[in-house]
């Protein structure tokens, strides 16, 4: 018997199924420490979350209080617990989640966060680098459960093509690298794989810094700054080199990840020459881009 | 033969094909005059657009000055000749991309503008109000263009449950509606269609205020916010109750419209009671929907 | 007498006078139209609006919805008599804010819209660049009327000082400019003058533009490209160069203002080398400057 | 003598003092620990940062490498010793800013992070609820340091003057409290104070949540959920009360804080009935409230 009050588990005269019905914007601080994980800054991670499952068509609304409850539980285990990433975390909580909502058949968790990870410039120097971490799954009932783990890298491009035409304008002699425009690029690797396989966000990011043109420091003294711009124009890239070198470092570093492994790469940069981006995108299987 | 500086024609030796590249953020003065139109605010739309096309592996990269072009064209022959909608400017748009990149197969454009269009208080005073629309377009060589139109509404939902548990709470006679909390949500509906289907925004708008607890309103006098007040917890809502309460509509007001036409409705609530907000989304075709 | 439910005009137990009372964020097209304008993009603006006026100690509260009637009234007179500029707009507000709060003893007005004005690229195609332009008033009862115009108008800065350690670094002949980092740079303008005082955002804009490494353009064929990148790193500049430079532009062009005039210049970087922004400011009136 | 790369030392022909020459928007972790704190979520607060100097019209540029190095440093020994507050941190950066710019005068650092601190529901249910936090200090050379430390705060706000007239519009009984609208509100207070005086952001979370209609809440089970809207309903109050009843609690219970303590408050409705916002705000010293 449904309570009085339990105007959610009544029956709706309106009966359309939903997708999704949950909450979004949660803000959570969460424990994690990643397996292996050397260079990385430790520590709590202030995660903001979205957490939904389905509804079927019969009933009136989803008991969103659920949702809260169960990331309390699971952020609760991970003080005593650390997480090894939030997307293992965002599993658990899909878990469950369907436990919970009987009712559903599928749900779906994602978190993105702040994440800070040592780094070295050209000459060596250490500095503190900040990244974007996101961690996502969807389970729905009776199926593995999926997961997903995501970075956002800031780095640097310099144009080829701006490259070239300044030489020709020039007649400059090719000796040394040749000025172009050059910019701020974020680049965004999100993995998408079954919830026994692991990779590290470390490792994404590495990769994503080996395909800009540079990657870029918090602290720059006047001969690393050199070096950075240096190196930025002896690596000319488009956004559309930017994925195409992440996609074939994830196909070289990653040759133990199953094919279904689904991939997302994009490049945004902020030109400097336009007030407008630049943009560029794949969205394939780890098995599409081994082929 | 490609002219010495046209790097983008150039072989690449890592070869992926992209789903996407383009710009991103473009912004422009749009004319448009939507058919048949009787209270909406006429007149210049402040855009923001994305313009894709795909890329073939074997290509360095995109002309992405070729989609700047394209945009000013088409956005020329609006100030002579006005367009019906942002959606058509972007199949418009699409069909020229394809033109103008030989070795593209998918076009992709997206815009977004803040639209106005008047309407009237509970007690008939004139207003005029604030929305976004979204206009999009995917073409793909061979394929029949499609066009996508949506509508992003700011409302009011009064909580069901909520009403309840005050009523019980306070042994509450139920002769007139009980207080509960109330806040502000945003709902939004997409269309995605071919591109001879034509459907007016203004009636999506009309559509998604008749769904919400309450429309909301640019200016109140005492008597106008009372009937709002009074209208909201007459007819509470969860956001459960907007999704469906707009697909009901659509399928009942929408019947000359055919079945493959793609629907996503998503109602966000922003938590009077809550630091996060309550969600909930259906995505389906017009003959999921009739089924 | 006070009418039953004017609970604003009520007597408060807590009698702290307030410095601003009012909304924010209602959003109106207002058709404006500045005199003598030659190449703006003349039309409608798509405005953001903050409306306040100050309550005093003994009155519990400020009656909103006539800052929303003084706003519907200034519009709708701007539709027949096209406004010279969104100041000139705010000041009129203000004017009428004081007549309807007759308690209020100061009245603000603030403002923001995407603008568009044409433009040449360096081999003189022309291009419509976005830019944003804010007018804001303060009226204080006895007193002149203030108002504020300002620009914020994207453009490209090159580094001097990476220029010359990569010179250094790579014993570079000095025949042609030596590559540095470039990126985007958001540079603002705000002055604030008596209501009398004119000047038109089309000149400011042209004044921040002349002070950038290079302005930045829609669109950019090859040799335009190429031209844009060698005028940038012929030009180099720290955003302390583009403030003193626009600052000294001000002083040099508008001898015809008053001292009293206030100025704001801000230059902020998107640091291509960095994921943070560096950041000048000068706040002066234009006296102090010309001093 | 200047090293040879050494541009930013360098004199400018363009000789106009700059008052602010900084980095906006760096991020990173720092470890805090509050005195005497009980139950706020302590470790590691995840900050964005922005450092300041001004610079003399006689020198080109502004090292702003320095202002990185002297970031680290204090982060650094905020691990070997947890600094008690981002504003005590922020007022340690300013006085080893203005020992590395040898020619500054002025030094200005500010930083916004999010805040986690428990909570109890109106039925005792322990919550962890989000705040922000906001730390500044200005240190001009041979004056007292000033730091400034602020909190943004959601929570929720009934509107009395709706309340009134839907009982007049209804002839309700006043017998318990009538519906009106509601909506989330966002409350930020920021204190000025010399150095070494010292106030507890968790104590100003707290005075703000009892301005408030109500307090909200993250996890709401039902006989909680109809507490905090009878709570709401029985306190009404507009964005002016929120205001005040915050001045009003600040100058009760700050007792040993001295006059020349600047004050800043500031309420802001996402008000439910329209698409725009209500906002309030005073700016006093202590000194002025208390008069």
């Amino acid at each position: 018997m449904i309570p009085v009050c339990d105007v959610q588990s009544r029956e709706t005269d309106n009966r359309f199924k939903l997708t999704k019905v949950g909450v979004t914007g949660v803000k959570k601080p969460v424990f994690v420490k990643r397996n292996g994980r050397e260079n990385g800054h430790s520590g709590t991670l202030s995660c903001t979350i979205d957490i939904f499952v389905d509804l079927p068509a019969v009933q009136k609304g989803s008991h969103l209080s659920r949702n809260l409850e169960v990331l309390r539980e699971i952020v609760e285990e991970s003080v005593r617990q650390p997480v090894s990433g939030i997307e293992n975390l965002a599993a658990d909580m899909c878990k469950k989640l369907l436990d919970r909502h009987e009712y559903a058949s599928t749900a779906n968790v994602r978190m993105v966060a702040d994440y800070f990870k040592s780094s070295r410039t050209p000459n060596g120097r250490e500095t503190l680098e900040t990244y974007s971490l996101l961690g996502e799954s969807v389970y729905k009932r009776g199926e593995k459960v999926r997961k997903t783990i995501g970075v956002k890298v800031i780095g640097m491009t310099a144009c080829p093509c701006a490259q070239e035409t300044v030489t020709e304008s020039l007649s400059c002699s090719r000796e040394w690298p040749v000025m172009s425009h050059n910019q701020r690029n974020i680049c965004t690797v999100i993995l998408e794989m079954d919830e026994d396989v692991n990779i590290e966000a470390d490792l994404l990011i590495d990769l994503v810094e080996g395909a800009f043109s540079s990657p870029t420091y918090e602290l720059l003294k006047r001969d690393d700054e050199a070096a950075v711009v240096i190196n930025a124009h002896r690596n000319p890239k488009f956004v559309e080199d930017v994925v195409r070198d992440v996609l074939k470092l994830l196909v070289d570093n990653c040759t133990d990840l199953p094919d279904n492994v689904g991939v997302t790469v994009r490049s945004e940069s902020e030109e400097s020459i336009h007030k407008h981006n630049a943009f560029a995108e794949r969205k394939a299987t780890l098995g599409d881009l081994r082929a």
